[in-house]
């Protein structure tokens, strides 16, 4: 697999189909499992590590669900590819920055996507576009029980499956949904709405996972419990939690619009005629203005803008991307100038 | 004369022709003229002045430079309608609020204006686009001669012509220019340059004269110093010093040019972009983003936008312009969406 080619591809998350897209731009489901003889991640030395990575090939290789899928070792990946996939949300951030004995498998679709030696022995996630964790769930338990057939899983019967940090033992399960709620933002209910989740033993996180700030008006929200509950449960509590989420935005969205406010219209067109002139813009003004461009979308205030072009910015405008079309390294400033021709050259064709 | 046909009219000072015209704006004289034996105008009982306004009115009417003008009375003028002639640079602010037995005398072409009973009975002005002191003096000299035969001015050999306030006294002139300075602004050589003018005798104000702020990087510049020099004199101290501020603005202008600067261009880029799509905007953004766009258009970055439009613009996005266009009153929300509507129409055909 070149992933060159994935430039041209528009990501599962990305791709701004499915249930409620409006609003949720993304669901999946992450499993941990570990292989029962072997030591965790951080424990194995250099031999075990690459004997357990070599085991783990092996056995995937005779997974017929993962008969189209690349096993990419990190050592061998430079910096730019690695930044690329943790771009494309196909891989964590701590994965790309330890790289010893470590591999990352993707399919050409990007839905299926396994970090072997991350924290766990193999972490296997399934994204799908919109509001639709029951269909990620149904993908990954096939893949991850003809997996169980080629590896044997550290698995107890009082606590499930064997993880690395105990916060994941169980059923090594997590579910996340990225959600985008500019209107809760604007209309300043966001931190109440926080709060709540918070309360409810969920996570909220930024565009990039773990220890990003949430931009563009962008939160994922996982389930932080993976003990007791069972792995329907566990989603039946999250996509109760999101329903609740998607009907307040609705309703900001709705008191926005009926007011017809001038000021979100200013908000919106400026954020467009700003993308479509700027000749210096960086990550994060890039984002910002994007999500209101989006919003415009949704709302039927942009119209001569296909959304999906809009979707394909928030992914290819990333550092990676940037370095990955132009073919070489770009210093900070050289990719704010790239970023903004590649934004006029997307929203200034009709 | 309808004022609202002044509303398709370019005013002189904006028609951005005269030579130096990419940096100066327009030149204009004005010479303070009062009636040998008539109180001033700030002394005179309310008979007085209506006797004063008569004779002016009277003496007028016998001088052929001003055939085609209108002498309009300001007791009868709405608000509006004087704030229209302040933001035209037709009258003074001070003339607009207090409006007893006070008139303005102006021509179709916007050249000639005339204040009776400001400060002085007479303020004349005349106004010429570009760098063009001469000219303006030339022709408001032929008028200050025709208006002499027919009204006695009170003058004495020694010091001049005798004004309200003893600093307008001798040649009771004023030169000034509007300069458009936005390459000293960036490069913030500016204050250096205001600095140095302050200490020669000169003045410098914003767009709209004496107590106003520079915005959008527009300053007017003139002589403080009226007893004394010949009005040659005076004129040819105003020409060195502005000759001198165009050599450093250029100068200012080429080193931005050729350092053919991402972050100019952004900027300018911007100003346009957030220009072509605003549903909301000030008087003062307004001034600041076509300030921008007009340093585009004269260092060629912009170039399917004729300055014409670009500086019609600036008048006819002023408060009282906007409601003239618009047929009635309007509340400050009310003309920030306007404005922003009429520089989109105005922006957006090519």
């Amino acid at each position: 697999m070149d992933l060159k080619d994935l430039l041209n591809h528009t990501s599962e998350w990305l791709k701004g189909s499915g249930p409620h897209s409006d609003i949720v731009i993304s669901s999946r489901i992450r499993l941990a499992r570990n292989l029962s003889d072997a030591s965790f991640p951080h424990w194995a030395g250099k031999k075990q590590g690459e004997d357990t990575l070599g085991r783990i090939r092996e056995g995937f290789s005779r997974v017929d669900y993962l008969k189209k899928t690349a096993f990419l070792k990190l050592t061998n990946m430079d910096s730019i590819d690695k930044q690329f996939l943790v771009e494309r949300h196909l891989m964590s951030l701590d994965h790309a920055q330890k790289t010893n004995s470590k591999a990352v498998v993707i399919d050409n679709e990007e839905v299926i996507s396994i970090m072997v030696n991350e924290e766990d022995h193999i972490r296997m996630q399934v994204m799908q576009s919109g509001f639709n964790l029951y269909e990620a769930w149904n993908i990954i338990n096939k893949i991850d029980d003809a997996i169980a057939k080629e590896l044997s899983f550290g698995y107890m019967p009082d606590w499930g499956y064997l993880t690395a940090c105990p916060t994941n033992a169980g059923t090594g399960m997590r579910g996340s949904v990225m959600l985008h709620l500019p209107a809760l933002v604007m209309s300043r209910a966001i931190d109440r709405v926080l709060a709540a989740i918070a309360k409810l033993s969920f996570t909220t996180r930024g565009l990039y996972g773990e220890g990003t700030q949430a931009t563009g008006n962008f939160f994922q929200i996982s389930n932080q419990i993976s003990l007791g509950p069972s792995e329907d449960e566990i989603i039946e509590s999250i996509n109760g939690l999101i329903r609740q989420i998607i009907e307040q935005e609705n309703q900001a969205r709705d008191v926005l619009f009926s007011k017809k406010s001038p000021l979100l219209e200013d908000r919106i067109n400026r954020s467009l005629g700003v993308l479509k002139s700027a000749r210096i813009i960086n990550s994060q003004e890039t984002t910002e203005l994007l999500s209101m461009v989006r919003l415009g979308c949704d709302l039927g205030m942009v119209k001569d803008i296909d959304q999906r072009r809009i979707n394909e910015l928030f992914i290819i405008t990333q550092p990676a991307h940037l370095q990955k079309i132009e073919g070489k390294k770009l210093s900070s400033e050289e990719r704010d100038i790239k970023r903004a021709q590649i934004i006029r050259d997307k929203l200034n064709i009709q």
